[in-house]
């Protein structure tokens, strides 16, 4: 029983669930619905696909999340970031609105997924940690710029192409002088719309009594007011024969995969795009899932969430859709609708099936411009120097990665940045561990502790040096740690006993073993006795299975004073 | 002065160097030379070029080492491992023995130069560290083997390329019908004379009475003895006329190169070829030179090693030869025979140049066969299991990336080999701090010390956590320290103070900062306090700077002790 309810954690929550229950997640679900339906297709736009794919990808992902995966709050389906991580992804190997490029969308919604189960399967989920804060930071300022200057096109009613700075900026000036008008006037109403309904709907709904939460819900339907104006501009006013983009007839069968166009090397080259896309979309979903369930004292297992958001993506390769993944805003809606369990997901699921069952007609005259400026205002909040002025106080080397994946995201790209991103913080981190700290320590008088020469006045012996190293030993300083404990003993002639303390030591590998063996060795040349002291447990047990221990020409002792003890006595003596 | 000295440490062995000193090493400096003859026409023929470029690159990157480096006895010039990766280097861009091939190789030692300046102006050279002891296990025992096999041609006498397993093997396979008979014959005598010598030469010598001392140096020039004896058979019977491969005329000016076949393209494709060459060449020079200082309880400035080794392959160069390193064979003969300073690296490298000048019509009938004879023996000991064997016991995961490392060199060639070793050796790495080992810790009765409440009897409190991090923080475990603090709150309903124990934490990075201010803060949403004790200095003063002191619902403690007092006191109270 528990381990059906590990792979299927579903069962957890229906054996709670009431009838009260359904009746709040369905008024909830129903509010969402209206709500999330101009984001899903804004989002599919900017993966270049037809708008409705958007609604394609919101029903069977999160049907199998609400079931799968282990936040009660998390809403799936199309994510700006992926979208339009998903469109740079197909750009290279097919034009946008052609069926080489749907096929291609449904193929990267199918390997995501699987990449997302094999992940799940090998425990492989730490991979995600190589993207650190200050690249993530970098990377999302300089998608958000790129997604806005991307949406000009659909302001100008232009044709262009392109997923980077050069590009998108020749494209639109190339293009600039077909500017449909009546397109230009519209996107002036909506972003106007948009940005007065945010600021002054609150307040206007404040004034007509309602309770505070209330308001608050309503609020968050402005957009959706506005979507419903534009639309019903452009319907009366026929504005779709001057010109203005709208969403037009939907198809009625769902977009196929051409397995025709399937190929190894098709597959080969898209797997990093597949690995980029999934990570980023699985970072932001942990994190926005966790998010929720600390508040609420939840627990989110990561490996679950892999296989959850894994059967996401294949459900919605099995929509003809694209990359799906848990969203900030979606959840958020769905937090503020009222949602209580992921029954909502299902819910939801089943009234866009609905809607897409019966209600597309609705959508023909919605304008494309509307859900580029929604996009425009959502991605404007994500562009932000407050994190770069935070890390540059907090550490420049941390800042100057985070402009370098910036620039380099705008100028090569979003792969590109995030590659440069991970390699360089790599770099910077193993640079770090490669330089540690080593205190040399001697006794703080009339007591057992131990501390840095530099900063305490403590006892030393000639003869008997005792250092500290702040630092596993492990490849990346290995070297370093044997060049400095050598040029210390160089600098002590009368040197007979080195003591390395170990306590800050977490782990030794096969490169440290070797180095320390070769110190023991090289100092034994040299008549200096090495001994250790404070050896941590899980050290020491790795320790036992070597020859270091018995090449050792010092002792191990338990304790620091112990070692100095027992050596100056032993100095004495001689 | 101080400057001077410090980029040229020439001037600190220069100040106190007597006549008598000059003596010695004049004497050792004669004896070296005759030796390291063969080592160096080897290496050469290794590198695919003509035997006698070995000289070339044994003069001025000689003298240049001896002036700029720091190590006192290293010894410099060609090596095998670096040759063998120039020829791999080389191979795809041109044909062995055509002006083509000779010209990149001297472009090779070039960049090798001035990469090993600039990683010294840098100060980068931690970067060396990328390489840890399983990879370059695995990379030498795999190399050693690969040279042995590329070595049958030359006793079989016959033309054949390639330089991974497969087509080597063909290779061999498709001429070995070709076989030269006298060639064969030659190769079995030289084998067997090498062997024969090595084993019994010694013994021998031990038995004409003279002292150890000289037995042990005369036993060295055993194949020097029989490279001569080969010689001489081979102009007494004119084996060249039969086929046998000999060095035969030596041209009367060096290799220049022809910059007309130098392109920026031809640069950039062989910048990672360089940079392995440069790293792998580095690190094994350092490893010698202080494996002999510590004896001598000298010291090795790494940057200066970088500059010292830079301007020696820049030397190569100049001299049209191909890249250059300190060696362990070579350094070993050098030191063997006496060499007290650097100005043996001087006097070789004149006594080599008078060699070139007047005696080269001695090696017109050195046949090829007896160097491929002192490389295949050579090579031969660098094959070895013990390693794997010890890394087994120490640790399996390592233990298989020393055989990935092998396969892929073997398999896909050195370069290969060296960058999947790599990548795989950082993944481990962060695989294994992404896993840190978290305790909760409790007071040991009676004391002051806190321990394990696994592997301890220690008072633990139903609201007061203490977790201990066994790990810095950065972000390869930044969200999975997040995780696993939400999975113990989520598991500790009554919780009400959560204390930190920052004892073995030596850094934090704005990723942990990040998970540390969202812990804070979800947890402060949890109606949960957290504190921090025993933060080190270095992480107190970069956390000093953040918001996360100011967001901190709790407080810092200097000691864990102080916290649990105050924590538990404060609830008595309540």
């Amino acid at each position: 029983m528990i381990n059906i309810e590990r792979f299927l954690p579903a069962i957890a929550w229906l054996k709670h669930y009431r009838v009260n229950d359904f009746k709040q997640d369905f008024v909830a679900s129903l509010i969402f619905t209206i709500m999330v339906i101009p984001q899903s297709l804004a989002y599919a736009m900017l993966a270049g696909l037809p708008a409705i794919t958007g609604l394609y990808a919101s029903i069977l992902p999160s049907i199998l999340y609400s079931l799968f995966g282990t936040s009660r709050t998390l809403a799936v389906g199309p994510v700006a970031l992926t979208s339009v991580m998903t469109a740079s992804a197909i750009l290279p190997f097919a034009v946008s609105g052609s069926e080489h490029y749907a096929s291609i969308a449904i193929l990267l919604a199918l390997m995501s997924g699987v990449l997302l189960l094999v992940l799940s399967l090998l425990k492989l989920g730490f991979l995600t940690n190589l993207l650190s804060h200050p690249v993530i930071s970098g990377f999302i300022s300089a998608s958000a710029l790129l997604i806005i200057i991307g949406q000009s096109k659909y302001f100008l009613g232009i044709e262009s192409h392109g997923d980077t700075l050069l590009p998108l900026v020749t494209g639109l000036y190339q293009h600039i002088g077909s500017t449909n008008i009546p397109t230009l006037i519209l996107s002036a109403f909506c972003i106007t719309s948009l940005l007065m309904i945010k600021r002054y709907f609150g307040q206007l709904l404040t004034l007509t009594g309602l309770p505070e939460s209330t308001v608050h819900l309503l609020e968050k339907s402005g957009p959706v007011i506005v979507v419903v104006v534009t639309t019903l501009i452009v319907a009366f006013f026929s504005l779709d024969q001057l010109g203005v983009a709208v969403i037009g007839t939907v198809p009625t069968s769902l977009p196929t995969m051409n397995v025709n166009i399937i190929s190894w090397e098709l597959i080969k080259a898209l797997l990093p795009s597949v690995f980029l896309i999934t990570i980023v979309g699985f970072i932001s979903s942990v994190s926005v899932a966790q998010s929720y369930a600390a508040k609420r004292r939840q627990d989110i297992q990561p490996n679950q969430e892999l296989a959850g958001l894994g059967l996401a993506n294949i459900g919605s390769a099995m929509s003809g859709a694209f990359p799906v993944t848990g969203g900030l805003s979606r959840t958020v809606l769905n937090a503020e609708c009222g949602a209580t369990s992921p029954m909502t997901g299902i819910i939801t699921a089943l009234f866009i099936l609905l809607t897409l069952l019966f209600l597309t007609p609705v959508f023909y005259y919605l304008p494309t411009v509307i859900l580029a400026a929604i996009i425009t205002i959502s991605m404007s909040k994500l562009i932000s120097f407050a994190d770069l002025k935070a890390l540059w106080g907090f550490s420049k080397k941390e800042a100057i990665l985070l402009i370098i994946t910036f620039l380099v995201v705008i100028i090569e790209g979003m792969e590109a940045g995030l590659i440069i991103g991970v390699v360089l913080s790599v770099l910077f981190f193993l640079w770090h561990t490669s330089h540690p700290h080593i205190a040399i320590v001697g006794r703080v008088p009339g007591t057992e502790h131990f501390r840095n020469i530099k900063r305490f006045d403590v006892e030393t012996h000639n003869t008997v040096l005792t250092v500290r190293i702040d630092e596993n030993l492990f490849f990346a300083n290995a070297r370093v740690f044997e060049e400095q404990l050598q040029s210390l003993v160089s600098q002590n002639p009368d040197l007979q006993h080195l003591i390395l303390m170990c306590t800050a030591i977490n782990m030794v590998d096969a490169s440290a073993l070797q180095s320390l063996e070769k110190i023991v060795s090289r100092l034994n040349d040299a008549g200096v006795k090495v001994h250790l002291s404070e050896v941590k447990g899980p050290v020491m047990d790795k320790l036992r299975h070597t020859d270091l221990l018995k090449q050792l020409n010092g002792h191990v002792f338990l304790t620091q004073h112990q070692a100095i003890t027992t050596l100056t006595q032993y100095k004495a003596e001689e």
